[in-house]
Parts: C-alpha cells; sequence; structure tokens
C-alpha cells in the first residue's frame, strides 16, 4: 500500500469521527477529510430520547461541532457535503458542496465508508406529515420536541417495539402525553427471551402506555395544517397528535455498491476484521457494514453505535497506515424502560435454534444488594448456555437496579467464551449496598449448572 | 476413602453452614453434624456496621436460627457446642455442650474445620472494658448499638483504617456521633493504590471523621463504670464515648495445629483445591485457611466471606463424597465511604513489586452514564496491567456511583487473565440512563494500551 496522504472519511455521525479522529491521531502526516452531508457531526442520536423527555438539554446531543471536532481532533471537517459518486479506479469522489451547489472531485489515498443507516419506513402516505417523526437525526429530535412544546399534542402513537420505541414510550409519557405502543407481535423487544419480553410489557402497561400487539400500522389519517389525526392500524383506528416511527434501519449503502464493494446477505458492507472491503484502498465502518458475530461467527447486522465507534477506531487507524483489528460483536443492548432496567447481551434462544446448537436456558431471581439493606431489589438473570461444552452464549438481566452493569459482565465472559463452570468460580466483590454474599450472577451460574450436571 | 456416613463441621458462621448444606445435599444419606460454639450460626457479620447505622434490623443480620439452618437444609445444628479437640487417629472430636456443661465424643468419617478467624487485639489495658467493641460476632453487634441507644456516646475513636473502619466510621456518624479515626499509616485501606487512599481519606474528612494518621493506640484511660473516656495515642488522647477496634483478623487454628493440620506461612489452614488438608479425612474452609492467589499463583490470606462461601460449598462437596475444585481467588473487596463506592480487585502495585512482576498502572476518569444525563457521576479506574505481557493484574474502581459492579466486570478479566487488548474489545452495552458510548472500562484499556504501546 502506498502512504495515505489523503484519508477522506464519508458520514460524520459516529463510525465516521471515530475513523477520523483516529486516523489523525495515528497518522500526524496525512490530510484527514471528513465528508458529512448534514449540518451536524457526532451528535448523540442514542441521546434524543432523552431529549424529548427533557432529561437530556441541547446542549447534551452535541458535544462537538463541527469547527470544535475539527480543531480538538486535527481533522478538516467539511458540513454540508454530500458524496455523489465515488471513483475507484481514479481514487477520486465527486463532492457536491450543499451550501453553494458546487460540485467538485477530491483524491484520495484512503477512503472509509462511513454512511451508517437510515430509518426504515412503513411507505405509507402521510408518514412524511408534520407531526410524524423518526427519531435517527439530530435535526429530528429538535423538531419533535419543539413540536411537542408548541403545539401540546395530547396523545402519541410509536409504531415500533423495539429499544427505541421503548425509550421514545417512555419520553411521551414522562411529558404527560396519552401513548399508544403499536408493534407488530404480541410481546416488545424481539431480541428478549419470552419472559423478560413479558416484564417489559407489563411494565409499560404498569405505567400507563397501551401496549397493542400484534398490530401493523396500515394507513395515516390526514388532519389539518399538514398532520395527521390518527393512525390506521389492523387493530382499528388510534388518536396521534404526534406520532414516532421507530421500526428499525437499514444499511445506507448505495454509494458502496455503486463502487462495486462488496455486501453481505443482510445487505451491510462486507468488510475483513482490518475494516477493509473487497475495494482497494476503501474501509468501512459503522451501520453500513455487517459484523462478525462472535457468539455465532457468522456475519450479521447489528446497527449500534458501540460497534460502530470500535470499527470506526480500527478503520481510521489502518487507513492511516496502521494494523488494527476489530474482532466482531456479540450484540449487547440495554435499555431503561420506565422503573426496569433492561439488558441483553449475546445470544437468544431463537439465535441458538437457528444456528443449530443445543443450548440450555435457566432462570434465576436474586437480590441486587444485600436483601436487608435499604433500596435492595431484585434482579433477574437469565442465561442461555451450550449443553455440550457448558459455554455461555447469551444472557438477559432485568430489575429496578443493577441489572445492566451486572450484563455487561456477562457480556465480557460471552465475548470472552466462558464457561459456567468458569463463572461459579468468579471472585466477586460482596458489600452490603451493593452486592449480596452471592452475587446474582453466581446464583445464576450456580443455578445453571446444575442444570446442566443433574446429580 | 470410606463412604461419608458422618459428616462433621466445626463452626457456624460462613464457611460451616455452607459446607454442612452442600454436603447434606450431595449425600442424602449423610448424617452432617454442625458444631457452633456460639449460640447463632449463619449470621450477616458483613451486615453488622449497617445494623450499627440503623440501615439493617435486627432480623436482617439472621436469616437464619438454628432451627431454620437445621430444617431447610437438613443438618444437625449444635449450637452451644465447643469442639475441644481432635483425635483424627480415632476419627473422634471431644465436644463440650456449653449450656449443660457436658463433655462427650463424636466420631466422624469426615470433618471439615471452618473455624473461621478472631479479631486482632491491642494488647492494651481496657480493651474489656464495656464501650470498647470489635464487630467479629454477632452478640457484639447488638450489644454495641444497645450501648448507642441506651447512653448515647457523644464521641467515638474507631481505631483501624480497613474497610470495616471506613463502614464504622459511616455508621457512627450517620447517628450524629463525632468520629475520629485512628490509622497507623498516613492514608486509610492499606491494600489500595496511593491516589485512591488519598479520595477516602478526603472523603472521610469531607463528612466530618477526623482521621488520625499515622498514629497507634497506646492506652485506654479508663472512665467512670467500668468504660474507658478516652483513648492515649502516639497523637494524644482522644475523647472516646465508643470505642470499635477493627485492626484485622486472624486465623483461628488452634484446634486444627493441635490435630497435626499443617499452617501456611500467614498462620492459616493449608488446603489443595478439593479444601482436603494435610491430614486424612479433615477438610476446611473459609478465614481460618490460607487460599490460592490466582493473580500470583501463591498461597496467601484473604479472609472474605465470599471466599469462605466458596471455599466451603467446595469442602462440603468433597466430604460428601463429591470431587469439586475451588481454584482460587483474586482479592475482591468493595466498601461504602459515605458519598463513595470504592472497590479494589486483584494485585496491588506493592503485591505486583513483591511478585517481581514489571507492572504499568493507568488512571481515568471518565462518566458513569452519559454525561449530560441527570445522575451521571465520574468513576475513576485505575488499572494495573503486566508491561510485557498486558494481563490485567488488578484494578481500583471509586466514584459517587457505578464503580463496584464495574470492579466486578474487572475481577472477571483478572481472573480469566485477560489482558488490555482483549478489554478494547469488549462489546458492553450502552445506555444512556446507565452507561455511555465509551464504558469507563473501555476508556481505561484504551489509555493502558497507549502507555503499554507508545507509538
Amino acid at each position: 500500500m502506498t502512504v495515505a496522504r489523503r484519508i477522506l472519511v464519508i458520514g460524520g455521525l459516529a463510525a465516521g469521527p471515530s475513523a477520523a479522529s483516529k486516523a489523525a491521531r495515528t497518522s500526524p502526516e496525512a490530510e484527514v477529510v471528513l465528508l458529512e452531508q448534514g449540518e451536524s457531526v457526532s451528535y448523540g442520536i442514542c441521546e434524543i430520547p432523552y431529549y424529548v423527555s427533557g432529561e437530556v438539554a441541547a446542549e447534551g446531543l452535541t458535544p462537538f461541532t463541527p469547527a470544535s471536532l475539527a480543531s480538538t481532533r486535527r481533522i478538516d471537517v467539511r458540513v454540508l457535503h454530500r458524496v455523489e459518486e465515488i471513483q475507484p479506479y481514479r481514487r477520486t469522489v465527486v463532492v457536491r458542496n450543499l451550501r453553494e451547489q458546487t460540485v467538485s472531485e477530491m483524491r484520495y489515498d484512503r477512503l472509509v465508508i462511513a454512511t451508517g443507516a437510515r430509518a426504515k419506513t412503513l411507505g405509507l402516505a402521510g408518514e412524511e406529515a408534520r407531526n410524524v417523526f423518526r427519531v435517527r437525526a439530530l435535526e429530528e429530535g429538535w423538531a419533535l420536541r419543539k413540536f411537542l412544546e408548541q403545539e401540546r399534542p395530547r396523545t402519541a402513537v410509536v409504531i415500533g417495539g423495539g429499544y427505541i420505541g421503548m425509550e421514545m414510550a417512555d419520553a411521551f409519557k414522562s411529558r404527560g402525553l396519552e401513548v399508544a405502543l403499536v408493534h407488530n407481535d404480541a410481546l416488545p423487544m424481539k431480541g428478549l427471551e419470552q419472559e423478560t419480553r413479558q416484564r417489559v410489557r407489563e411494565e409499560l402497561e404498569k405505567n400507563g402506555v397501551r401496549f397493542i400487539g400484534p398490530c401493523v400500522a396500515e394507513g395515516f389519517v390526514r388532519g389539518k395544517d399538514d398532520t395527521v389525526s390518527h393512525v390506521a392500524t389492523s387493530g382499528g383506528p388510534l388518536e396521534a397528535g404526534v406520532v414516532v416511527v421507530a421500526i428499525g434501519v437499514e444499511p445506507e449503502t448505495a454509494l458502496a455498491r455503486s463502487a462495486g464493494v462488496r455486501v453481505g446477505s443482510s445487505g451491510g458492507i462486507l468488510t475483513d476484521q482490518r475494516q477493509q472491503t473487497s475495494a482497494d484502498n476503501i474501509l468501512a465502518a459503522g451501520d453500513c457494514c455487517e459484523v462478525k458475530n462472535l457468539v455465532t461467527g457468522r456475519q450479521c447486522y447489528i446497527p449500534l453505535a458501540t460497534i460502530a465507534s470500535k470499527a470506526g477506531w480500527t478503520a481510521g487507524e489502518n487507513a492511516a497506515g496502521g494494523n488494527a483489528v476489530f474482532r466482531g460483536a456479540i450484540r449487547s443492548i440495554a435499555v431503561r424502560v420506565f422503573g426496569l432496567e433492561v439488558a441483553q447481551v449475546g445470544a437468544s434462544e431463537e439465535d441458538a435454534r437457528r444456528g443449530g446448537i443445543d443450548a440450555l436456558s435457566e432462570t434465576i431471581t436474586a437480590w441486587s444488594r444485600v436483601a436487608s439493606m435499604p433500596g435492595s431489589q431484585k434482579v433477574t438473570v437469565r442465561l442461555l448456555a451450550d449443553r455440550k461444552t457448558g459455554r455461555l452464549l447469551g444472557a438477559n438481566v432485568s430489575g429496578p437496579e443493577g441489572a445492566v452493569l451486572r450484563a455487561n459482565t456477562l457480556a465480557v465472559a460471552i465475548q470472552q467464551r466462558l464457561t459456567i463452570a468458569d463463572m461459579q468460580q468468579w471472585d466477586l466483590a460482596y458489600s452490603p449496598p451493593f452486592t449480596p454474599l452471592w452475587d446474582p450472577l453466581l446464583v445464576a451460574a450456580n443455578a445453571m449448572n446444575r442444570k446442566l450436571r443433574p446429580t
């Protein structure tokens, strides 16, 4: 490979700034240019629900301006610059300056594609109405909160029962709206196990969210002033002062595909562990890419900021001549559903079934701290292990406190291919205000061991 | 080995009940007898400071009565029974019934010694006064709280700046006493790193505890009614309405040694990984034993309930004919010091130095949750790694929230011999109310990596 004098990065949200920063740090001689079609860079897309609820202030969403990112990280940041074509044979991109409406060519030595994902749409008329939102861009977050504050709708319909749906239902409720949550299944949060999903549904309902599922949105009923007044669903019409559509995302790969970069079966860009694509001198990272699932060993699509940041780092370091490796991910998700912490790490039973793994699951409920301490709550831990080897494959952890950070400990166990027998030996700290003598993780491991090795 | 028809367990606090329960479960045919010289069994010794503070009710200290332990676990529980001699050649113990003052012999097939530890004493006249306490037994906890409630002392002197000292200072303060903490070093909590210790001292002082160190207690000044009125120290006299001596514990092994059981250099009983002692048919577990340190590979003395419980289980299972292994411990300690969570897992710099390991340390401070979320606090993570291999050896984690459970994740990494490079790949969950995009553990791993591999 030639020395990378100029590194271009396409995409300014998560993986892009991560790649650009790491490239600039790795190679002080390189010119690193970040091209972003929107006005903002590196903002807190995952914080938007908390901005909508009012917990996070507007400044909290934008730790960086384009100028501050440029100066602190030594990156040439160009917002309102849309890449319209990649010409790999010439190592050139065609860029449109959206402010001045000029088009120019830029050469690169290495290119990093970090074009991210776009929100899936329902494809229904009315979806572009003024009171129908997605929460995939900063501007949408701003617009949604402004709408809530200025027009004070009384009812909200959230379409989609994934983790963004949970966060938005919570956010609307905290603002006093009546909330209906429309989901295409009987229980929310598809990746989780049945009993965790049941618990999430109960938590939603306990907090006054009307969960409607299985149910699909079939149309929007127009109201006045370019708004919708109702969502027509398979279960009947729902009054909707405001609507959020959160039915998932799909990789944004048009640019990459037009340059001949290979994509995988999920539609995400294929890369190796160095984030190199099938095209010379082109790397990719983030929600536009597939990632290796470390539990199943397969390529899959897991659009999460944590993965995007690490893959971006790796792409940036390698674009600048380094030799970094991103081994892959296990899929770690956490969400607050009102008073409940919910986390899922690693494979689900469904994943195991599809992967042909003979897996066993076991669920325990134990105290998060010493039972007699004020504030102690019950934590539920559900483990999934390989019946033959005892290897931990996945886990759900939920409870009013102490669930997410415990799930992270299990994430490490899953990623490092530890077994239930390893877990039983864990020397975890014990301190009455924080943890009981037998941490819920040990209680779970012991219970699973009895199931794996019945005497 | 013969079949174990009768398994005797000496000691009813932590390892003993654990061993007896596991033995009864492993071998339904065996007769399992638990001999305890005190009146209570299996009580929450680590909860005593929280009982003194009033956070835990009296019932919280005694999840089991002798009768409930006996019936739920199928154990013959005999309190007020003191074993006075072990006769290994005859497989017999001599037991004194303290209620009836009778002495009898009991035969055993397997014996588990779980005699625990006793509080170190200062060896000063007056140490047995009515208002001088240790917190190593349930009765002492009861007596201390009763004393505080009935006699309402205004001042407390805590002698010893370990974790029990921290908890007792906190407990006394929460009851409104003036507290002086006398410690034989300039900073509290000897196992922790210097900067963590400094922070703990600041937290003590911020909360009105007068930390006095280096300083040693030199005598007690008698007051009226069999109390002491002052503690004489190398730094001058301290008024003392109540005194707690918490200067550590030492293994209680007189019985074991008289039976010819080998002890290690720390004075604790030596066992193998099956908790077998040097004497046939005699196992041992808990604070009377040494344990293998999984970081240094050496036998050492770590009197902690977590280790006692696991070692007890192992001893119980093996006494009943099983084949369990307790691999060892890394030493995981957590304590609440007023508003601060403090945890130490694995080796300290001092341990590494003494073990001849070339170790590097690195400290970072990062947000526990997304910075802009309400309630987010800074967590400080100090890692210690082997310079050559990058293996994680130990860590200190402290902060107002999210420190202890994160330390537990590091405990797993240390125990499983993971490297900093492994840690950098961790796929940890990210959710604004609980964790930032780059968890403090990842921030720490990345910082340590830069130190290990400077570019």
